[in-house]
């Protein structure tokens, strides 16, 4: 259990007086070689998790059944109303994607991304139920091949809670709707990248098959207990099983869609602004404040002290990571442009988050500071890299999801002392490799079938009235 | 306990080996038929609660006084805190229907419903402090008429807690917070179907009265423990109570107010887009988080494994139906009209939420999602005959909230074994009847002493300049 | 502990049978005597807290040290994790006052708010985190000058929480959370006052001293345990700390710079609307669900009877506060102006929380009401004296955090028997005195230096194109 005992909160000192907790972490590093690391950050269900053995220190209550089964049931609303608190805050993310998203795109397109989002959401609530969850942590022969259970039937019997002596801890629907919102968030990422361009029945077809099945196989590997897990690849929140998969999936529509009408003529880079920032603006705060509950909520467990502090560091780490972001992209901005440009000041404070999201619990305060500035400096030059290449993506979702979250997953080897660079460079090409391909042939597919863009004349009439029929601000766009 | 047992999440099997348990719940069935099933969903002040039998299992600790106080000192904490974030969720629906209906009026009707919206949630919190909450919970003679206590006085003392043995279980001020963000929700549903051609004052001024009279007495009847409760009414969170009863007193308004001057001209149905539909969108996103308070927090206790339990497959389900509704309502809409229209969308995925709020715990989530399709199926139906009719309902308040919770309420009677659907359709007629005729009545008054109509000149002019002296957005509409 | 007996909860009356409970309170009287009021309110790091005397009452557990243990571990996750969604809640406010900004002020001038308001959460951030944070708990000789200690260390061990019996009991990171996000709303206010005429990087700089040293100092004083604590100046959750200190950095800022251009003109008043209420509207209603952390959690401590009943009446006195404050403001512009003037209905609302913030625990929901009612009337007034005076606030902040600010800190003097007039002004004094005259300084500094004031021409083409290279809203704005 060196993880914890190099936490900085330092709650897991040698001091630690509890005779059985000793025995508990024994039992775990046995189960640790067993079942692989996963279950330090992401609970299969009905099965015993390693941090339970910190749950309550109850040495000497084993002969008091009583007091023990109360303090068991007491642990076990704690978390999972932690949990719940948790979810209801990354499932705000999902306004947060529909108003950055809806703020950077011009007003004719506006109603199709709303639509497009709020969508989204919905059909990644209805396929990770039916399919996706029950991939994800339906456990697999081989930690390739993921297997399929329906997991969502009875929630854990009290009488199994108690007779687990608190390995289980926590009701099993408050995990699976923490686990749904993260998967609509994978999925929003990728409705920014391809915005104004793509049609919307195949943006809700792909979310469907991403949402139901591609998403969840690279979870599998990860934080159902797969291969990824096995070899050491760490991912505490998702910057690699959330983040890059979104920005993968978007990059490879983005290349098949190809740029918007009039981005790029003649050789030159026409800068579309988007048609209302205090909206974008609503959206990063949204995105900030869901984004403690993305983080927080993954440490998975509060109900006690080493636990509570793990939680209130994560939270900690997690907002200086953005505040760091943010400050860097701003001073860069200004040295570079010779301007405040809000648009990469909002990325920069995406960049910070999505950087910290891989590991926001080893690092110091200050630390996770710096591995926000450094997500801050790269957002802002890949954005104008990508544009250069006349890559188009509206709202620079790749950079912020996609290259952001490489860094997240790298800056793991630096600063958690059980990261190694191999594992987290493997993590990268695999999730990387697994998602633009199945994504790209998915694209192709639908392309084929149905066709993935609107006509160029739909286009310059904007997506809203060709595919909603309704404008977003009717009353106050010129012309 | 016959409920308890039926939940999906099995917590409560004949197995569950706490002693006192079953005491208890033979105590509660006792209770149970004398206090009748109100006290299953909502706290009378001061009453023990049958759900508190579950609160702690503390066997073994009758003769460790300290050990049980202690627990019950921290289990009342826990659900008190619950309530508290509960509480904050729901209030936070009223920003979510002044965005919604912001976004979905004309902009020169933008500020007058704001003003409306945010004016009417201090207006009920003044009037459900001093009127409304004492009738609602100050009990009655006969179920018939309410009694009048003034509840808001000294909170539970710790002496009563403890001596309650955990009957007592949760701070009263924390139910009132819960409670008062409740009636704002109810009165909310009115300023929208409303919008656009009511006068501010008289709008107020039916407030007043609804919020501390019309709404707490029908709330007596059902959660205060009346007539309706005694003959098994079944209403979780207030499809009924909340739901139809804003839009019943909506209703009445629409009728007496007649359409917006433009709306039906010539037998022909003019559309009006709604000025601001990011707004509208972002409105929705707020009412669904803000539900996980509203539903979750109605299971009113989550301190031991069966509640927490409980409270996840609650958010589960609620978040299940409004996806439901959401796809079902988007499929429909590109059927019916060819396009994706999001207005219908976003009222999908409300009524899947408005349709799931009478009974979100004893289906599965599958279940759950059904209950939300048809609701999203019903509310498009709804929103183009109620148009036909030429009754003019800005927003599909009616829609929405009345003839989805009327749905809500009619599928209990299928998804939970205890519903009878003579006692659903009662309930339903009880409701609309009672609070239909007395806000026509109120309307009444209003109308003939004060007027409740602008004129047709404020109206082509816009509300905001006439009642509020203010534009919405002065520098961006046209002309 | 007179403080807690006067509380209407009535829960710590003399019947209260836990015979240590009396032991503790005795230990805590000698502490209050020692180490002062402010360990009531504000926790020092690694300091026991004399509310923590209630934490637990575990009298019969002296002798089983696993089952007080066991305690202490769940309820200090229990007080955390209440912490950590206050935190969550305040940091949400930073949100609020950007929407409330960028809807008051001109189109033209959005993006430039927007980037101030974003950026000086991030600078709070790192600079409370680097210095402030350090400052003003880090104690100090004498009260007045603050000592440095390096305060972001290493969290409480287990080892520590536990051999403390409970009086260290919750994360010191989750204290810093909570912390940081006040210091940025105190900066918040700053902004609003100074709109559409301050330079950016003079105001980002004047952040960096504010947020790291100015507030700091004045907050070691009362919640750092400071010689305003000392003599008996009493501010719940910051009146003076949080909102009068940010407005008197604003009106320092406001004096030098002078009016908007065009504001006032041959000695006429120009009223400048803002550019999209709708905004303004949904900033208020962050702001509201933001207080319930900003007040709920200065309470310190929720886990038993006692606490999470003085948390839930802090939660309805807050929110009865801001009801009355928007009520007042409400009928006072329509009988004042004829009109329901919505700027001044939010206004209203906020006055009222501002007027609270010093003390919502001891008042009944009632007396907050009537609390909020004086600050919903003071507002209106002073918003339009202050225009009068031609001073230029284009928000109302300085009026609705400084002079409600001064009124809620006044309040406490008739609400809480332990409020001492004297002490209040005295506070009130120092606040204003140390935080406008630094302020002063500081801006003059940065005037002669850099410049504080946008040229002429940029005012007139707005700050967001000259200072941000964009445009909020580039296709709504007319010519």
């Amino acid at each position: 259990m060196a993880l914890v005992i190099l936490r900085p909160d330092g709650a897991m000192g040698p001091t630690y007086n509890f005779v059985s907790l000793f025995a508990k972490q024994r039992h775990t590093k046995q189960m640790e070689e067993n079942v692989s690391e996963k279950l330090k950050y992401r609970k299969c269900l009905g099965t015993g998790v390693f941090l339970a053995g910190l749950a309550i220190a109850v040495p000497a209550m084993a002969e008091e059944p009583g007091v023990k089964n109360s303090f068991i049931e007491l642990a076990y609303s704690v978390d999972t109303f932690y949990f719940l608190m948790s979810g209801a805050l990354v499932m705000w993310m999902a306004a947060g994607f529909a108003m950055l998203e809806a703020g950077l795109v011009r007003s004719k397109n506006t109603v199709e991304i709303l639509t497009k989002n709020i969508a989204l959401y919905a059909v990644a609530c209805v396929m990770y139920m039916l399919v996706g969850y029950n991939i994800m942590y339906g456990g697999g022969p081989n930690g390739f091949i993921p297997g399929l259970s329906f997991l969502l039937g009875l929630d854990n019997t009290a009488e199994a809670v108690l007779s687990s002596g608190g390995d289980i801890y926590y009701s099993s629907m408050a995990d699976f709707f923490f686990q749904v919102v993260f998967v609509a968030t994978a999925m929003s990422i990728v409705s920014g990248a391809v915005a104004e361009r793509m049609k919307l029945w195949a943006f809700l077809i792909f979310a469907v098959v991403m949402t139901g099945f591609i998403y969840p196989v690279q979870g599998y590997w990860k934080w159902g207990g797969g291969f990824l897990d096995a070899l050491g690849f760490l991912d505490f929140a998702g910057s690699g099983v959330v983040h890059l998969c979104g920005a993968a999936a978007a990059f490879a529509g983005v290349l098949l869609l190809g740029p918007r009408t009039g981005k790029y003529v003649d050789g030159k880079i026409k800068a579309i602004p988007g048609a209302n920032l205090p909206l974008a603006t609503l959206g990063t705060f949204i995105l900030w404040l869901g984004w403690f509950g993305f983080n927080g909520g993954s440490e998975l467990k509060i109900s006690n002290i080493a636990e509570a502090n793990a939680v209130s560091l994560v939270f900690v780490n997690t907002n200086a990571a953005a505040a760091g972001g943010l400050v860097a992209s701003l001073i860069l901005s200004q040295i570079w442009f010779g301007k405040a440009d809000l648009t990469m000041v909002l990325n920069g404070a995406l960049a910070g988050l999505v950087s910290i999201t891989a590991e926001p619990l080893t690092p110091t305060p200050l630390m996770a500071t710096i591995v926000g500035v450094v997500g801050g400096l790269i957002v802002v030059g890949a954005i104008i890299l990508i544009d250069k290449m006349k890559i188009d993506d509206p709202v620079g979702a790749i950079s912020v999801h996609g290259i952001c979250g490489i860094w997240g997953l790298i800056a793991v080897a630096f600063t958690n002392p059980e990261g190694s660079l191999a594992a987290q460079l493997t993590g990268v090409v695999v999730i990387f490799g697994w998602v633009f391909c199945t994504s790209f042939v998915l694209w192709m597919v639908i392309k084929s079938v149905l066709g993935i863009r609107i006509s160029e004349e739909e286009e310059l009439e904007g997506a809203d009235v060709t595919e909603c029929g309704l404008a977003a601000y009717p009353e106050f766009t010129k012309e």
